[in-house]
């Protein structure tokens, strides 16, 4: 990787393109203190660069922001302008941007206001609302490089091709059609196949609230900028966890959609054509009625009349209501929700800030009267090759011609490698394997009907979305605890819980030796040092709330009541 | 294929115990008299040999058989017995079971009438109704052959698997839950892809309207039994037309729904976990109430609680509502429902009988005042040519497999051949390229918006099934006019229309240059000579309802009521 690598010459031109786009107004007066001197640039330290107006805009969750643009109290431009400042501030502090679109996205905004001066109505139920996009979505006049240097000033990799700065993809249409304001791309690490993002255009997206770790992937930079509340919402992407990595390690509740409710359509991806484990499209934002809006919105575009992968199956208000009739009647004291608790998948032990996470949960679904079975599932091992059978089942083919492109280099974060790739019959055995695999579980969550007392299975499942909080740069190397929601294509929600604490997240200086053995890899933690508890001080901690196939309705219906419940949990301590 | 293979006296042997398992007294008292002399077993033949009230019940519908059966009018035992004597003069006369049990299904019935002699009232909505199930499903007690010798006394294939005569498949149990009775599984094409039914058990399935022709395939044995009226509805499979082929070719409805909808667990397959196209389940009968009775009845079992595969898309009364709503307008004069009307595909041009079909169709909707559409779709060859590459991705590995285990022969209509494999990264590209296809196809459709005049694009399409009708024997060899709908993953609804009649399905003596250029293979059929016209004389002619992907309800509805009124067409002549 000598200095005179066309390619890192490439990528540097490209970031500094990137960050030319920022007006000078918007620039850091200061160049940014090393992480070791100021962790988290969140809060009170991205606030210094703005100002009362644009923090009660850009603070404001995206239900609040539509209810203020489409009804004219706030002017589209406005908003516009303050998360486009903030947007600039959040790529100058962890460097979560691969696209800059600020002054197409005040045209727009100027266009939505006018229309709302002569209607007296808004153009959509986004009228007005930025909403941010991981760098696989095509939007006209910018490109698309998803991370690799290869694909500058192309279409996905191809010269000359004519729908490069020309093609939209499917979501972006809906989106305008909605109100929605297109103004940035995040950044992801190149093949989309890592928990951390990393490439050699925008080098690494760091952890805003703590930059000393990673923001996670692929959907990183969608984490780290609506962690910066340098966007209210966002659509990311998840095939093995991707959408609620991120969530996770940035305090975000993110959706993992089951395939075939949003639309993939006109989408870069990789792997383009492989259907053992569909990508999904899913938003991510600070609160889950803010995925919810996302969602049902983008459903009434009817985008199954667009992208032939997508079910025609409109918001369902009846599965909303159902739900909230059952925590109705949980606030009168007669629960019937029940949750499985998945301390650990037994293959990766967890760690304490983790085990904490789950365990203040568990207390709030007791503390709401909600019936709490511990989960034991078939092999989730097994789940975890099924998953590496089909990321690799191509040998890396893929990977390696977008990057020999450019000739640059794989990142050692990335979980696929070159090897041979499988026979047409090995995938059909592979594909008979998952389906058998997924019929094992959906009997066993069957089955927990006998256990809840409800006369129903389990409402959802409860369980860690990695080993790790926010993790060490180059630590993320364990997937499974996303990525079987993906082989049982499950619904899954991130939420957020609390945050690493170097002072609560370490052995007990009396720890029996039951609560050594209780699932938690204390021996684990220690024999790495105290140093790694300093490093994840602050990191945030999530979980997942995961639901059958198709529930998502029922699923954000009940990660807002339950992030909720959790967080006056966090307060109460 | 030596009198002395051991492949061939094992299908003989079997063929032989299909025979006794049938009672003495149902036996056929005289030989069967030659295709050449009593082409049509249908109607009075085969009404000889049972009495007026076994006609009575064994020519109802299945809406007409359930009603009585479920209120105790008729019972079980007696529907059971009239069907399986039925079933039995059925298979003496065209060779249409594999598997018969009709000891155990009487035993069945019995049960249902203690049942309902204790609780009057029935088990479930099908309670006593019989049916018949195509021989891939697996039923406790006996065995699944799917037309393989090597799969004689076997699981699949597999020698001493705990699961032979023991799996029930996930619809078995549904329809059991039901109340329907089971009592025989009928006859397939080895290896399934193959549009005439021809194993080395069976033999030849022969079209019982037409005994020197084809009853088509693969759900061969389903269309010929139920043509006899040996049994009122079945279950077949489709990945290229193998429900449609057979209804077309017997004077039946078909549904294919699109894959999702009704449960695949546990049932036996071709090449299972090849997932570019899904083969799915679909009904047969001689109405289409019936079929929507069965497609109705197994969604009210939830089946995707039990079949990961399954969508949780329950039957929409809505649906239905919403296109009788656009019935009644029309019956009203004022018609908004509008169909695309394809009289070929640009690729292999249909015979005079298909021809007369699809304009006895047109009438009908001129004549109810819908609109109709001339289709002129994206290329139909592109279509074909992704059904072949998914067919034939393993390279011939399944069936090879399948045959080896006999070391029989592969009939010559099997539409699979030997070749090399495909490589993952092809199969990738035909993904893209099928989903590719479907957008444009789907873009289409939507274009139609702006010629019907409804505001809505068209409703339907028809089209035909196959180039020809119920086909000569060996001369099946172009699955076009139905594998699209599979690589669509469209709904399609097979109807009945007229049979074909050597004195009008023939060049008439006048017809201009015009007519003959009007997409019409008369040059071809001319050609063949009359005798082609004779040996088609009787025919069932049938034609497709194509709809778009998960709208069974809705099309189900058009079916019935376009089928009454193409029948009204046909009788008015």
């Amino acid at each position: 990787m000598s200095v005179n690598s066309p390619w890192l010459a490439k990528g540097e031109a490209k970031r500094q393109s990137i960050l030319d786009t920022i007006p000078a107004k918007w620039r850091l007066p200061n160049p940014v203190p090393p992480a070791t001197e100021v962790r988290d640039v969140t809060g009170s330290y991205i606030q210094q660069y703005l100002s009362e107006r644009e923090i009660e805009i850009t603070e404001s969750d995206a239900v609040d922001i539509a209810a203020q643009t489409t009804t004219g109290r706030w002017t589209a431009v406005e908003v516009t302008e303050a998360f486009c400042h903030r947007a600039a501030l959040a790529h100058q502090l962890v460097s979560c941007l691969h696209e800059i679109f600020f002054d197409a996205a005040i045209e727009d905004a100027k266009k939505l206001d006018a229309y709302f001066a002569e209607h007296k109505a808004p153009i959509g139920p986004l009228h007005g609302l930025p909403v941010s996009l991981k760098d696989q979505f095509h939007v006209k006049g910018v490109e698309t490089t998803m991370g690799y240097v290869g694909w500058i000033g192309t279409f996905q990799g191809a010269k000359d091709d004519p729908r490069f700065r020309i093609e939209e993809s499917e979501l972006v249409r809906e989106l305008r059609n909605l109100g929605a304001v297109l103004y940035c791309k995040t950044s992801v690490p190149a093949t989309l196949m890592a928990g951390e993002t990393v490439n050699h255009i925008i080098g690494y997206t760091w952890n805003p609230k703590n930059r000393l770790l990673s923001c996670g992937g692929s959907s990183g930079g969608e984490g780290a900028l609506i962690a910066l509340r340098g966007s209210p919402a966002g659509f990311g992407t998840d095939i093995g966890g991707s959408v609620r990595i991120p969530a996770g390690y940035n305090f975000l509740y993110g959706l993992r959609p089951s395939s075939g409710r949003m639309p993939y359509q006109g989408v870069a991806n990789s792997m383009d054509g492989q259907n053992t484990i569909l990508s999904v499209i899913g938003p991510l934002a600070p609160t889950a009625r803010s995925l919810a809006l996302l969602f049902k919105t983008v459903l009434s575009q009817q985008p199954w009349y667009h992208d032939p992968l997508v079910l025609e199956l409109p918001w369902r208000d009846a599965l909303v209501e159902e739900t909230r009739s059952w925590i109705e009647q949980a606030k009168a004291g007669n629960s019937t929700l029940a949750f499985g608790m998945m301390h650990w998948d037994g293959i990766t032990r967890i760690q304490p800030p983790i085990a904490r996470g789950l365990k203040i949960v568990e207390q709030t679904l007791k503390r709401l009267g909600h019936k709490v079975i511990t989960w034991n599932p078939p092999s989730h091992a097994t789940a975890g090759t099924l998953s590496s059978e089909a990321f690799n089942m191509d040998g890396g083919a893929d990977l390696k011609h977008h990057f020999g492109l450019s000739g640059e280099s794989k990142a050692v974060q990335v979980i696929v490698d070159e090897s041979n790739p499988i026979s047409i019959s090995e995938l059909a055995a592979l594909n008979v394997a998952k389906r058998e695999y997924q019929k094992q579980y959906m009997d066993y969550w069957n089955s927990t009907a006998e256990l809840t007392g409800t006369g129903r299975p389990v409402d959802g499942l409860f369980c860690p979305l990695a080993p790790h909080a926010a993790v060490i740069p180059t630590q993320f190397n364990y997937v499974g605890y996303t990525s079987f929601v993906n082989i049982l294509d499950y619904t899954s929600v991130a939420l957020p819980v609390t945050f690493a604490d170097k002072s609560i997240d370490v052995r007990a200086a009396d720890a029996s030796v039951a609560e050594l053995a209780d699932h938690i890899e204390w021996t684990f933690w220690l024999m790495r040092g105290t140093d790694d508890a300093d490093t994840y001080h602050g990191a945030p901690i999530g979980v997942q709330l995961v639901g059958r196939r198709l529930q998502e309705e029922k699923m954000l219906t009940l990660a807002e009541y339950l992030g909720g419940e959790i967080s006056k949990t966090v307060e109460t301590k």
